[in-house]
């Protein structure tokens, strides 16, 4: 599916209104082509076209949402059975030794509407991943600090 | 919590058993100290020792459990109900723009038993996350047949 930002951009500059003006909106909606790997009721879930590693799907809600945030009640236990559901399917269809699920809320997130990545992983496939480098806490009083800060927000 | 491997390893060392030497569950069961930021009859969240940005925290559920894929229907929702609360107040307690929300399945996964990162994310913090670079597929007609891999999968 290359060219999907080119095709939302030939349909805006048309003066088309392209399901809101949200791609996944419109994968959804039919009014724009992707490779569709599952949907039911809650979720569509179709591949990245700018993959990781090939078999790189978004799992999106069929409610706009813009992030994990806005996920109500109800929803997270479909969805996010859902998206257990493709992260077993893409480790099996694409006979990957694990996967990668993830969710950026507003910072590095393309497309504000809702996705989970699901990326197959394979052993020493390259991928060191976000997780490096890591941090320090200066101390355990550093670390009680934050931690406090964190509880409070509940 | 500087130290947590170094202490379940003196403690297998000097024959002691951490909770089946899992160390979140040697955690959640109150053995191994951590700096918990919320509790709920489902799951336990607390500080990573090594953040990717201060405040990066994990949730777990207590059940042991691997894998996303392993997490059964009924906990599916609560487990993740809790992600949310703890996606909500890493980023208002840490003063964050967003959060980063993400489960690595067996390959990077550091300790097998299920646990969701949740790192507080700032416009231009430098992580470039772990989406790049991406890949392409060769035609379409190659992203038909992956996505037909993975839709027979499920």
């Amino acid at each position: 599916m290359t060219g999907l930002l080119d095709r939302i951009e030939d349909a805006r500059a048309k003066g088309g209104d392209i399901a809101n003006g949200c791609i996944f909106d419109a994968i959804i909606a039919g009014e724009l082509p992707a490779h569709i790997v599952f949907e039911d009721e809650i979720a569509v879930a179709f591949l990245d076209h700018r993959p990781v590693f090939h078999g790189h799907t978004l799992v999106a809600p069929r409610a706009h949402l813009e992030t994990l945030s806005d996920l109500p009640d109800d929803l997270v236990g479909p969805f996010f059975r859902s998206v257990r559901a493709v992260a077993r399917a893409v480790e099996s269809g694409m006979a990957a030794d694990g996967t990668f699920v993830a969710v950026n809320n507003k910072v590095s997130q393309s497309v504000p509407h809702l996705h989970a990545h699901v990326v197959p992983r394979r052993r020493k496939d390259g991928l060191r991943g976000f997780f490096w480098p890591r941090q320090k806490y200066q101390d355990d009083a550093h670390m009680a600090e934050v931690a406090g800060s964190i509880r409070a927000a509940f």
